[in-house]
Formats: structure tokens, C-alpha cells, sequence
């Protein structure tokens, strides 16, 4: 095997056939991958499909607390679990410049296959291409996936209440403070670390425990939970009324923030899902999420409300009242 | 709407809802993507679930017959025919380099518009970033797609029988060799043009009419009928029995490929299809391609036999026989 990516290993040839055996199938490995059709072939299903695609040019590649392969899929199974989907595979799709180390691709892999190990969902299909040195940054990876929704389940945007709970499974801000101070080669503090991981255990658990009474779920990724939260309050032109006292952050985040002058509402999470609910039910959901360890922190950290139509509106420690817009800027370019 | 793409389109906020609003949903819209859901959710379906991914990086990224955006679309949709499936909907995955112009942008979107419609397979989800100039090449696209594969249906490499006919759904080479007299500026011919175009109409067509006849279908994309061929023989342990005389060829592209030192069995095709059946239907077959537009110049190529155990073994104009390696070297980086 060479030791840096060549052209050739996109040609379709025997350098790909080459890359594909010695390793992806070396960590991929599965029946349905392994018979390297240009089309997975999967048994029948009963429900509704779900699909989704991310694509991931995060820099770093590989930063504390993950790698751009284990983002890609648990960013992507991510998606399926935020409607209440129970992934069932994923795709791969590689785009490679060509001098990448062969060994950090390696790195990628093994930590991709370990990430779908984890989670119980297999890559069935891929594409591997390689571009000319200068035409990509290293590596860029989609990961699209399949979904298996109950058929009496609907959980999306439009669904919220007034009156719904709103929880938040953790602590805010990890991946994006994360990556923008390891890109800057900042050393503000050793204990920051992406968050990167996937929710569908969590999400199935409350999907499961508490059928209708979960409305909306979301993955407060890329622009953070300040324009998650604004694209609902949008989409129903209800009120997002939230507590910065009851968002859990670490301590080591928000004090990075405040050096750096950033509002950790706009920052990214990967591991982090905000959850619209039946008031009735706060406390056994509040139970349930925590019950599940990527929940562990769960907190409810505001309500929906009719006083402000399609708006957000933060009570900060402070005790004021502030709108929250959504980003419009750019704080942190390929956080993703 | 600005002019040319800014790092903000990929931010997740204002700018990102804005790219989509104006651009995206205007040509895509559908009742699925409207949503703008971070999954698409479909009825359930009845049979097996074909899946398929794959980036296109292609220079030029528009092309004498068409572009990268219609090219994304049909490959998927025919990665998925070739397995016997019916493509039901496409993800679409793009990356942007910032300073792309969002007039080239528009037009690409389009033509997938144009491209889905007349495939009849709508983009249900996506997602788009954008990297800093010079970390990227224009735009590179992932399409990811799932198919219906009716539960009766086995269609795949090592379906492959001795005897069985090798047909192929039209002229050679036209892609790969469009793409890369595009690339140089050479000016070889006027009527060279990409054959980019979707398979499933055709491939639907034989599936139904003949069934358990159809063994194996590929599209020759990447590494080209040669390639293709190699890896069912390979696979099979059998051996493709093809005759030069038989292929189709436009006479400008014959002419290019001498001109230029290329054999065609390498170069891509991205709307041909290489269909292996069982011999007794072969006319049948053959009438029954003729009859859809895509396989207007479908012609039986050759056979498979038992004589050189995984190879591929062409015989020459001249009538002399060689084989058929796969190919090593990359003689096309980003043909598709």
C-alpha cells in the first residue's frame, strides 16, 4: 500500500480495488458492503423511510474529543434519530486530495468503523474520489442514511405546543469551542473536547417511552441552539422562551467564550439534542433522557409560549430579557 | 442574492436560509424538501431498499452535453437501476469553494431541477457547505439515492451464467472522451458530447418484461467497459467474450481516441448500460432495449464462457485476440 493518496486510487481501477480491499473492507466489513455493487441491496422494512445527507469539511480532521469520521456518522444518524428514525445503515462517500496520509485515512476509517459499531448502524455502500493536491483541503466525507419511522410517528418543526417543555440533552457549546480553539492552536484548556456522538439511543428511548407526547426534536448543530431554536419559533410562529440559568455548560466552555467573545448559543454541538414536549409529561421525560447516559445532563431549559410570535427570547442571569436571532454571520467556517 | 458564494451560505444561519429560499427550493421544491427538515421522511414502501452514493468532482464542471449537476443526478439514479431497483428519491450533498458564482450555481441547480423531473426522482434532502477559497475546486456534489427493488428481484455480479449474452445499451467512450478533449481546450471535434442520461426507464423496462433473465447490469462509468467487465470476471471466476466489431462507436469519438493514444474500453460512459442475460431471450432482449430511446443502439457484444477462468478476452478488428486487463493507471482524474 502507498503511503499518500495518488490519483490512481480514484480511477475506478486497481488502486481502487486496491484502497477498497486493504482498507475500507478491512474495517468496514459486511455482507452487503462487501459485495461492492454500486448499489446496496437492503431486506424490506416496515414503516416510513427517512434519509438524510451531510457532507463534513471540518478542520481540523482531527480534533480533541473525536475525527472528522466518527462526526460524519454520528452527524448523519443524528439527523434520522431527530424525526424519530431508527437508522439502519449509512453511505460513505470520500472525496480525497491527492498526497493525504494513508495512515490518518487509515485513523479515519478504523474510527468510523468504530462509531458504526457503537451505534449498531453499518456503512452498505461508498465512493471514493480523488482530487488533484490543492483542489480539496485533505479529506471531505458524506455520509448519507437510512431511517426506519414508526408509522404512527411524526416528530418534527411544526408539531410544538404552546405550553411544550423544552429540553436540552447537556452541556452547550463543546464541539464548536472545541474546534475553533484547536484550529487557532489556542491552549485555553486541556478538558475542552467535541461531543461528538450519537443520539438515536436517547432519542428512541423518549420516542418509545412516550408516543405523542414528543413533538419536535433537533440536533442544535451548525449556527448552535440560538438558530435551531429560531428556525421553530419561525416555522410555527410561536415563542421560544428560554433560561441561560438552566442551559448546562462546562465551566472550561463558558469561560473560553467569554475570552474569546463568543455567544455559545451560536457555537455548534454534535452530541446535543433539544427536545419540544408535552408539559404533562416534563418530569418522566426529564427521568427517562437522563436515564440514558449521552442524556445524563438533561435539563429543561425553557418553554413555548404564544408572547412573542416566532421569536426567541432569552432571561439571561442576570434576570433581563433578550431577544435571540438567528446567525447571520459566520463565526467558524467548516466547524462540520 | 449575492453574486458569488460567501463562507456565510454554509453557516446554517440567515445566509444559508436565503441560498435555500431563493435557489434551492425555487427549482427542488417539493412537498418533502419544503419541510426543511434535517431528514426527509417518505411513505413506507413495499420491497427491498437499494442504496447508493456517489460524489461527482468533475473538470470542467460544465461540459459539452451537459453538466455536473445533471451528471450527479443520473449517475446515482443509474447506480440504483443497475441493481434492478425503482429510484424513488435523491439526497444532494454539495460543497462549495467560496467565490463560486452564484449565476454557475443557479444554472447547475437547474439543470438537476430539469434532470429529476425527467428522471421522475425528487431531491428530498440536503445540505450544503461552503469551504475557503482555494480548499475546494467550484463545487463538488454527493448524490445518495434509494431504490425499490421488488422482492423477487436478484440482480448483481455473481448472478452471471456461462452462455449468458453480453449486451451493451450504446456507443462507447462518449463521457470520458468529452470530458477530457473539454479539459485540454482541444478542439478534436464539435459533435463529441457527454452521454449523461438516466438508465432506469430501460433497465425497469427488461426487469419487468423478462424476468430472471437479467443476471447483471453495470453502467461503465469510472474505469470504463474494460474495468467493468474484469470485475464481473473476477468475480465469477468466468470469462467475458467480447468482439471489438460489435461495440458501438461514434466515428468522431474513434477518431479522437486514436488521435490521442486512449482505448475507449477505459474511458467512462455515463449513460450506457451492460446488460448479461440468459441467451435464450437474446433477441428479445435485444428488441425490447432497442425500443426505449436510451438503447435506441443496443447491441450484443459478446458472451460468457468457461474459457479463461476470470479474464476478459477481446477480439480484435483484425481479428486477433488479447486480453482485457483492468485498468492500473488513472489516465482521467475527475471524469465524473
Amino acid at each position: 500500500m502507498e503511503k499518500y493518496i495518488i490519483l490512481d486510487h480514484g480511477s475506478g481501477g486497481l488502486a481502487s480495488q486496491n484502497l477498497i480491499g486493504s482498507l475500507f473492507l478491512k474495517y468496514l466489513k459486511n455482507s452487503v458492503l462487501n459485495q461492492l455493487e454500486d448499489a446496496a441491496v437492503l431486506p424490506p422494512e416496515h414503516g416510513q423511510i427517512a434519509f438524510s445527507t451531510d457532507s463534513y469539511v471540518v478542520d481540523p480532521v482531527f480534533f480533541p474529543g473525536g475525527n472528522i469520521g466518527e462526526l460524519a456518522v454520528n452527524g448523519t444518524i443524528n439527523d434520522l434519530a431527530m424525526r424519530g428514525a431508527r437508522p439502519i445503515c449509512l453511505s460513505l462517500g470520500l472525496i480525497l486530495e491527492e498526497g493525504f496520509a494513508v495512515d490518518e485515512l487509515e485513523k479515519i476509517i478504523k474510527s468510523i468503523a468504530n462509531a458504526c459499531d457503537y451505534a449498531g448502524v453499518p456503512v452498505v455502500t461508498g465512493d471514493t474520489k480523488v482530487v488533484p493536491r490543492g483542489k480539496a483541503d485533505k479529506i471531505f466525507i458524506n455520509t448519507s442514511g437510512i431511517g426506519i419511522v414508526e408509522e404512527n410517528i411524526n416528530i418534527n418543526a411544526s408539531q410544538a405546543q404552546p405550553g411544550d417543555i423544552i429540553l436540552l440533552s447537556g452541556t452547550l457549546a463543546d464541539h464548536g469551542i472545541t474546534i475553533l480553539t484547536s484550529r487557532e492552536g489556542l491552549q485555553v484548556d486541556a478538558n475542552l473536547l467535541s461531543d461528538t456522538r450519537p443520539l438515536h439511543f436517547l432519542a428512541q428511548a423518549i420516542v418509545k417511552d412516550f408516543p405523542g407526547a414528543i413533538h419536535t426534536m433537533r440536533d442544535p448543530t451548525r449556527g448552535g441552539l440560538g438558530t435551531t431554536l429560531s428556525e421553530i419559533a419561525k416555522t410555527t410562529k410561536l415563542c421560544m422562551e428560554i433560561e441561560e440559568n438552566s442551559i448546562p455548560m462546562h465551566a472550561e466552555v463558558r469561560a473560553a467564550c467569554e475570552l474569546m467573545g463568543l455567544d455559545p448559543l451560536y457555537l455548534a454541538n454534535e452530541g446535543k439534542c433539544m427536545v419540544l414536549a408535552a408539559p404533562e409529561y416534563a418530569e418522566e421525560i426529564l427521568h427517562r433522557m437522563r436515564s440514558v447516559p449521552e442524556g445524563r445532563d438533561t435539563a429543561i431549559i425553557g418553554r413555548v409560549s404564544e408572547k412573542h410570535a416566532g421569536r426567541v427570547v432569552l432571561t439571561t442571569v442576570a434576570g433581563g430579557r433578550r431577544l435571540v436571532e438567528p446567525l447571520s454571520g459566520e463565526p467558524l467556517p467548516r466547524i462540520c
